[in-house]
């Protein structure tokens, strides 16, 4: 059976954002699969992993892109499964381009859109495991505990280096 | 109990975008509470409601805001259930605005952020259904079959009115 | 056998849009088959219809979509024949988005893309013309004659109404 | 007693900007304290800092942050004092989106917001002593002459270094 | 001796959005003044408004102005009393100019923004009452009571109209 | 007799990108020409390759320009030909006006626009030999061989570097 | 002899824009001629009018287009006459567009570019009554008059209509 | 008696800029004098240069500016010579603060605004020369020859460096 969280992207070189959503979803205990599945280079793959991914027993996808990032919205579209989708920087526009392209889905087919880059990616792992926990209350504690342990983390006073 | 879904907003004048979320949450069987909780106005309320919101028994809040949109980010600081986020479209800059306010979360506190506008809450009410759906098997028959309808309400060719 | 030209949008909502670029091609003699096809709401379609357009005849394809626009850039990796790229004007952000998501692609999978609006919907037409003037001689006339009409109707001063 | 002014920062990591606002803070002569309060990581934090910021003997608030910048708008919501927002570069859309979410506000609960990076961050210990100074007479002069002295070091003509 | 607030804005034309900041004054008991002081029609007139502000007994400066928005920023560099600026929305890019030239002010000089258009009005007009709050007990009490007011008139749930 | 496709582009500093055109073009072996045609510093050279072009035997045009990019939509005005434009990365807006300025062509004049900058170069290399293949079988061989090869090098998993 | 002033522009829609143009410089009475001079629908009677302007006994050029605005750069490569850009506000974007293609010239070609839209027009008219100024002392003076007129003409308080 | 043109700046930070405009005056030996100009920190210096600059003898203001960027729109209401503006680079939002700062100016008061950053530096004092050569004939043969030079070093093909 599959791991629960699917991480997908359009290239291995989407990989150094979308590694922080694997490393959170490590740190919380969420097993995941991370796919390389791009929209514009492998529409059969991409295709067939988003018509499969439910019936593979994955709950919940993770999609990263970037530019015309057509990866998460294409998955939405393909599968009923939750898409979280994450604007990967470019290279022009920052990752501007990236995040309308995947946040400004028509009615009908929704993309959960995070912040542009690492920290949309670690975001999306943090989503899909609060997802997750609705139905996992171990994975409740640890998603609560680990936010209590960065709430505690944070200094009262900055310092300077 | 609460109802799975809470859908809460600044303020009366974001019910005709939010609405949608109701809407499409009423078509697919989805009970829910809509309330106004204002970030700006209501600190407190909004305090209260989030640090509430999993004991009330909420499963998913999706959260509505325009402008300076603190409302959907200050409700995932306070609740560890996903939070989606619908951006209102502002007076002066259109909602590009409160898209930004809501997406852009740092890490460690993610807005599932949907589309500026109607088609964003119509959205967030359907990835609600999605998350709902991954334990409830009756509501993802219903949400699949919400799916295949509007597939097949699209016509072959366009008409000229 | 098919027309040369495809013109293919999200949905009937596009049409005021992308009727400009059938005009023109009537204008221009020629001939085009014009269908709604949803990269999100009819994806299965929309794959048929860009793995099979080469077979089926098709030369050139003319494709208009709004927001979050996947459709072009989709078909761009469905088939190896030039799409040209449509960003219908959208709700909040007035075409920006739906610019953004089709010009940007990634190397690799080009869509020629055009103006925002019914602009750019009337000069894809006569770019698609254009590409088939190059191996059809009276078509390369008939382009020839629309522009210096075009031309000749310049007047040479400004008129107060 | 409290100092009249709190320098209040999202992260450490603000640090670097928001210490301009200390700077010269030290530079007129008014004392300050400098805390590190999260809106999203620590919101009782915020919560306690902005609903007791009065009384314990604040008279002003500067506050920076990045990205989904929801510090400052927040503590204007739950303090009648003056809130300064310094908006904080961030990575990937420089400032743009800090400077919205945090200057974008209803009306009804303002933030004094102030230019990206640095510059504002100076410029909101400038205002904060500018708002002092106007039932500090010893103050208004030390302000006075710093902006005297400012004026005075501006030479005449441009040099090639 | 003048009233402790002026409201300026360099023409006749910003008057319907700043008089929502001469309406706030007036519902919170705070004097003001308003004028038409145009930094690039009557530049004398601003630079004797900014030179003298001080000893005709201003307090605070509330200075609105769109596009090119000059007059705050000019304000700021001729007066040491806090300035605020609103930016007023402009014909072509909605206010974005108008913000920006308002709010980037340079390191030295600082305007308080507010948000565009008639809710960044409102708020110079709250945050210029909370300044002078601070050495003004009844109008800090006026102040807490009318915050109070809105927050308790925020209903519970929104209405269909 | 001329190459079937001139890369035209206004510097010599454009090369870098444009290049990427050159060099895709060479892998499917589509002849081409390379020069530098100033729309503002040599009118008079490009008003001779414009109106020339399809005379001296060129089917396709790729030009490449940046900042108030006019070599494209010129290019198009004086041919009949079709004619793609790459917006070259700029040094401030980073390509956004190159990107505008090429695109934003009024009804009658078309330029099929690609990405900002080297991905946008070598798209229109593809996309010019695509327009070619429609009447070149070989090259329409080599195109889709092109185009499965890249398909069959996507990974199925990322890699750690 | 032609007038010292040409206004010219890419279509008889951009008359209402600039005609403020043509009103100013009446007020200030100084003769001008306008033309509609299509960048792109007429390259050669661009082409004849920007290499012939300075042998006609223009002056100043005022030039406004839309979109992909090219008629102020082009004309500015083909004169070494003072070319002034008015950017006409544009459906989709507003006139962002057409400000980018023609403020953002390279290095040798310059356009002196005002404001979009109608007040760009007006100023266009009164920057080429600035310059014509410069050797013509009666058109100096009328110039100062009418600039004292106008800052005679600004009320000192707004009023309510 | 001075110079004819003057180059004025915010700062000795601009001078890097500006120095382009001083640059290519030198190439076409057009005397100007370079002096450091605050609006914000020296208003009265700039009062009195914009106030006496006709009488000086100066002819054309070439004024650079970043951010906030208000010399240049001061200037023009201070003095009936043309005003050239440029916008200098700023550092988190790349000079498109400074762009709309100058260039948005209301009607009435003009700036005719070059690009952003050096190539803008260098188009003002082109621009600054082709005015003053409308009633300098050497001038003007320089200028014409100048473009001349620059129009002939365009080299015919790229090459790879």
């Amino acid at each position: 059976m599959a791991a629960p969280v699917a991480i997908v992207m359009g290239s291995q070189s989407d990989w150094p954002t979308m590694r922080c959503a694997a490393d959170v979803l490590g740190e919380l205990g969420v097993e995941f699969e991370a796919r390389i599945v791009s929209a514009h280079r492998t529409p059969e793959r991409m295709f067939e992993f988003g018509r499969g991914a439910a019936d593979a027993g994955f709950k919940v996808i993770i999609a990263g892109a970037g530019g015309a990032a057509h990866l998460p919205g294409m998955l939405a579209s393909l599968t009923h499964l939750p898409v979280l989708g994450v604007p990967v920087k470019s290279k022009a526009l920052k990752g501007l381009d990236s995040l309308l392209s995947i946040v400004q889905m028509p009615a009908g087919v929704p993309t959960g859109t995070l912040a542009i880059g690492e920290a949309g990616a670690t975001n999306a792992g943090i989503l899909a495991a609060s997802i997750l926990a609705l139905s996992d209350d171990p994975l409740s504690q640890r998603l609560q505990a680990w936010r209590a342990e960065r709430t505690a983390a944070v200094a009262e006073r900055p310092t300077d280096s």
